[in-house]
């Protein structure tokens, strides 16, 4: 049998294709165009962007298989032993057009470090306006995904793992209203291991019926150029996200990835404002109030 | 006599005074609106933005006065015992509407740690397209405020250091042209330090002079949908400057400054597409070959 890492990298490039075709049925206009790339350290990927769609301005899905050596200030951060490691994972950030369809990431890898291998990954919804049926649905696919792999999955955990890392400390605010995410999981032996990979099969799978059927409903939905200036402000503050916080990226940049296919999860277009006026008790106002760890599936402690 | 903090904190608001009367008067449509704001930490500042005018699409002119406490990983890496530490000084970044006008940036500070006592600051010019003798007067201007206070100004070293500061490695670019930058200017007494003073008295004041030629032979410059698609491109080039790199944004997020006057310095309107193409032989190929450290005043050793 081939080995995990093969294994991971060929479900990860597999899972790529089906998101790709998917969402380009879905936006029935733009489709995704391809590169491959590799790296002088080793290894290499495959991005997939569509740009300009009906639907999408922007999605970027990316697929790599990558090895090389950790800065020495980056790799003690890091489980297992050395500073050589390898790395495979999909991980997409799509950027609608309508400000009433949200953005998502997803994300599942595979790294393996010294004597330490582990999955991560996740997948999370950024609105622009509040719908409170989406963030329950997309909640509800992920609690249920979680539910068939327990006690690998463990929904309550990972939804506060997402609630905590996709946070903007010096906004105050979640990115989003959450997901999941993960890290680090290893099991105890290589059948533990095994089973995080079904875990992780699964929640990639997840990641169309969690968000699609949103797409579904907000796509025909009408809005004018207070919505998209609206949208535009808030994808600002995914840029600071992706640039201040998020581990991928700094990742990416400090094991000098492939800065295209690093920085395409950034939107197309962004506006920053001075200091943003928002009418109390507008619907964008209602956004910002939701912007917290929210029980959306009415299932915490109490 | 008053203090070199309270002197200091004196001259940075009157410079921001006159640096905004003389964008106002430039552009001729639209004006500042100001904002005073505290901090709990103590001080405060007051924050100047003008948006959308006929020059300028948005203008961003802060004075500061704070105090507080580092957080300790920070305290650190800057001169002086303990963590208490003060700090005044003004800071600016102008966003032309026209892409044939070039963004700038200028700061002028003061702090105050322990027994440590210091001066640093500097302006740059980051243009969208390439003009040789915008560079060569912007730096010679440079030169001359530098040459009238040596030895405390020095010109080729802080030209060097503006060049090594406002590198984006994760591109393999500098983030313009360059100009001069400078840090930790103490002085190895008072008097130095008052001669110190003088200097960063006289560089405020250049700052006019050194830009406004620059924006007066531009504004007028016809360009269409192209030059403006790649304004909203590099644009993001600045992003991805202030939010990986810039101390000074680093600063202000770490010891919890005021959000909304440390990230004025972000364009209105930002573009990021994957991996764009540039036309050999083009104007914007032309301006991507001079991102490096030029000596500009061909005056470096040979």
């Amino acid at each position: 049998m081939d080995s995990l890492f093969d294994r991971s990298a060929i479900y990860f490039r597999e899972l790529q294709s089906e998101i790709c075709a998917a969402l380009e049925a879905a936006d029935g206009s733009a489709t995704f165009s391809s590169d491959d790339w590799a790296l002088e350290s080793g290894g290499g990927g495959h991005s997939k962007v569509l740009a300009e769609g009906a639907v999408f301005e922007k999605a970027g899905v990316n697929w790599s298989q990558v090895e090389g050596e950790l800065p020495e200030s980056f790799a003690d951060q890091i489980p297992g032993m050395g500073r050589d490691f390898r790395a495979t994972g999909v991980s997409l950030v799509l950027h609608p057009l309508s400000p009433m369809v949200p953005t998502t990431h997803a994300n599942f890898r595979y790294l393996e470090k010294g004597d330490s291998r582990w999955f991560g990954g996740g997948m999370d919804l950024t609105p622009y306006y509040f719908f409170r049926e989406d963030a329950v649905h997309f909640h509800r696919i992920l609690k249920e995904v979680c539910d068939r792999h327990a006690p690998v999955g463990d929904y309550l955990r990972f939804k506060k793992w997402c609630d905590e890392y996709f946070y903007l400390s010096h906004r105050g605010e979640t990115r989003g209203l959450g997901g999941i995410f993960f890290d680090y999981l290893k099991g105890d032996d290589d059948s533990a291991l095994e089973r995080t990979f079904e875990f992780v099969k699964s929640a990639g799978r997840a990641f169309l019926p969690a968000y699609m059927p949103i797409v579904e409903r907000r796509r025909d939905e009408e809005y004018g150029d207070r919505e998209r200036r609206w949208q535009l402000i808030r994808r600002g503050r995914y840029v600071e996200f992706n640039l201040i916080y998020d581990r991928g990226t700094v990742f990416g940049l400090k094991t000098k990835g492939r800065i295209e296919s690093i920085l395409m999860s950034l939107p197309p277009l962004v506006r920053w404002e001075y200091d943003v006026h928002i009418d109390p008790g507008s619907r964008e106002a209602h956004l910002l109030a939701e912007l917290k760890p929210v029980d959306w599936l009415g299932i915490e402690d109490n």
